[in-house]
């Protein structure tokens, strides 16, 4: 195969390779040996610790200890356990954070949260081109909450600080966009919720893992994310939600299940709320998947996030140079902000059979995936992504492309989940 | 050791196992050797096929299959395939039921769709006495469907059907109480709902798995269950949802995530629902939790739950006679119902110490569980609980009580899960 990317930017990559702080962290997943896989923001692989960790669960603490081990393992702690271990990669304080549910369940708690702690106001203000999660849980959380109570969704230019007035109770954003990457100023927007009275809502699904976060230093006051992408916690893998210290002295969340009383075990008729973040708590925690994503985010205990987040930079950069720089240039429009400090860790392209192109490509070995009608996308994940593999892969997709091996599909890809 | 309980009771229980028909399951778990556990109604066993299905979906699925096998290994399906699977054991056609969250969540989510079925009514009418996170649920749920929505609360010994009228949105009921085991009516109860023009969510969390139930037969609107007791699906399993055909139609929910919508790779910003009872899910399934109980499923494929409910209730019976004839009655107060018919797959006695008795008891290698203040709970599960074990254990309880070997206490147990 004739490469379609200049020799030059092999041999830099392979340098950048060479002399990556972060290098050493791929022998802590277990990646499949033919494939350079792009799709870590949508699901992230298997690390060595997270199938040791599993194996132990089920083994030792299900099979032997039965029961007793929601005692002796702490299977009791996981959701604050874990939720301290996601704390330093948001920018929070350990007791801060805990870990339950899916990303839209605890988007639902959160928003009933914070609409309560709004009352008089009305309005949640968000983006129609935000994640359709969000969108659905948000209608649902405003329309439970009063009968006045709705959203209001901006479209993808509107400027956010002209809808915030004295009717808006929460702005809520998604940090990174899912299709584009590109991000949001989380400081601005915090300050301009903050200006109007009102709370923000962070979701950090494409940003936890990946980005340099410093919820607590921006005041945030709500934030959730998802364990699956850039925390590797395993398909489906539960979710997580901040809470700014400011606001737990009186949770008043929706999904009052028995884990979030404070004393649940002496199975009392009252509703009680636990003081601080386990207010969050619903039901009981999923220990296979809690502890499959505890031991994923052991690898990060030693990790600097402004090593992660200039990596990120500069495999995004590396990246569209390579493509830039290539005879299939024209046929891709870079559907992400080309100022690399206004994207998250995922560069998009528009291309008209974008589903086609990326069939080909996965089946090239190159791992990304599409968002209909015509985005392709792809992930970089410090901890594994390698330069050498972002030209590699930028070569393989200008030779799909040059080569028109592809078919002219443009559909939704029907099943592979963000 | 000299035995408390006659020689006639350990020969008997001997010749049941040895013509027991479901006595082969007990070869599919995997249970240590020198413990009697009677927990399994708090949390079921590791089975083989569960920690064999774990690994697959580690090693071969998430490690090298990727993104892909959303797709390629029907992670996509499992919420349906699982549901699929419950719905035998509890009198449901495949279609009608699906697997997803927790007992506490899908509790949340069927109270909204039931309470929407019934405009102009205001009132859940639940037992004070039911599991506290449906108690605080309901509350929740009530609050956040209109201004004037309530729950009613029964005492213990109240006469259910006299409190339903036409202002009776829900009665809400758990088929098996959590600590004594008393068995409601299910076709009377439903029955008396209908005949108010209310509708009835049942809680099977400690019937799923253990009785031969029949929601279709009896007209059940809605139902909801546990994962992790007598489906052994691992602790923290997710549970699921039961909907009956004709509330499907319409399904109005208040946890619409992405997955809940009639595409959700369409990604489109307005919510459309799923048709039948996938509109019940909300975000991406925890594939770990859902894949283990899918195979955990997976031994009851040819197991007639006739056979369950008749050794279910045989093994009550032994263990009650045991216990009756040792010198340790008259410390021991039976708090489940004296008829068999009237009870689950589990035994409670009270007695003054009990958390102090449990402690001994399961040095010992008898694993129960207490309720505070005063409840020992013993549960039997036909799959893998032998006749002999009853007995045996019936003999250690004894053994307890009558050497005094236990602490005075009487305090809550701190942390086992129901």
């Amino acid at each position: 195969m004739t490469a379609h990317i200049a020799d030059d930017l092999f041999s830099r990559a392979a340098a950048a390779d060479s002399t990556d702080a972060l290098g050493g962290y791929r022998a802590a997943f277990d990646l499949p040996t033919d494939t350079i896989y792009l799709d870590g923001n949508s699901l992230g692989p298997l690390t060595h610790a997270a199938r040791d960790a599993v194996s132990a669960t089920i083994d030792t603490e299900w099979a032997d200890g039965l029961i007793g081990s929601w005692n002796t393992a702490d299977w009791i702690g996981l959701p604050y356990r874990v939720g301290a271990m996601i704390a330093p990669l948001i920018g929070a304080k350990p007791e801060d954070v805990i870990c339950c549910d899916s990303t839209s369940i605890n988007l639902y708690k959160v928003l009933g949260a914070a609409l309560a702690q709004r009352p008089g106001r009305h309005r949640i203000v968000a983006e129609r081109d935000n994640f359709p999660t969000d969108l659905y849980i948000a209608d649902q959380a405003a329309r439970r909450a009063g009968p006045n109570h709705h959203v209001q969704w901006l479209a993808p230019d509107a400027a956010i600080e002209s809808a915030l007035d004295d009717d808006v109770a929460v702005l809520m954003l998604t940090h990174v966009d899912y299709r584009t990457g590109a991000m949001h100023d989380m400081a601005k927007l915090t300050k301009a919720a903050h200006a109007a009275g009102a709370l923000i809502v962070w979701d950090l699904a494409h940003s936890a893992g990946a980005i340099d976060l410093d919820v607590a230093g921006c005041n945030v006051d709500f934030a959730i994310g998802c364990g699956y992408k850039y925390l590797n916690g395993g398909p489906g893998a539960p979710a997580f939600i901040y809470a700014a210290p400011v606001h737990q002295a009186d949770i008043e969340q929706p999904l009052t299940g028995w884990f979030a009383h404070a004393a649940p075990f002496d199975f009392s008729p009252g509703f009680e709320s636990r003081a601080g973040i386990g207010a969050f708590l619903t039901g009981t925690p999923g220990v296979l998947g809690m502890r499959c994503l505890e031991a994923a985010l052991s690898i990060w205990r030693d990790i600097d996030l402004c090593d992660v987040r200039r990596k990120s930079r500069a495999l995004g950069v590396l990246f569209v140079e390579a493509v830039a720089t290539s005879d299939a240039a024209p046929m891709l429009t870079l559907a992400s902000p080309r100022d690399p400090g206004r994207r998250g860790s995922q560069i998009a392209y528009r291309h008209p059979a974008a589903h086609g192109v990326m069939q080909t490509l996965i089946a090239d070995g190159v791992v990304g995936d599409m968002r209909a009608p015509d985005i392709l996308r792809f992930g970089f994940v410090p901890l594994y992504t390698r330069y050498i593999d972002v030209v590699r892969a930028a070569d393989r997709l200008a030779a799909v492309i040059l080569e028109g091996r592809f078919e002219q599909t443009s559909a939704a890809d029907g099943g592979v989940v963000t």
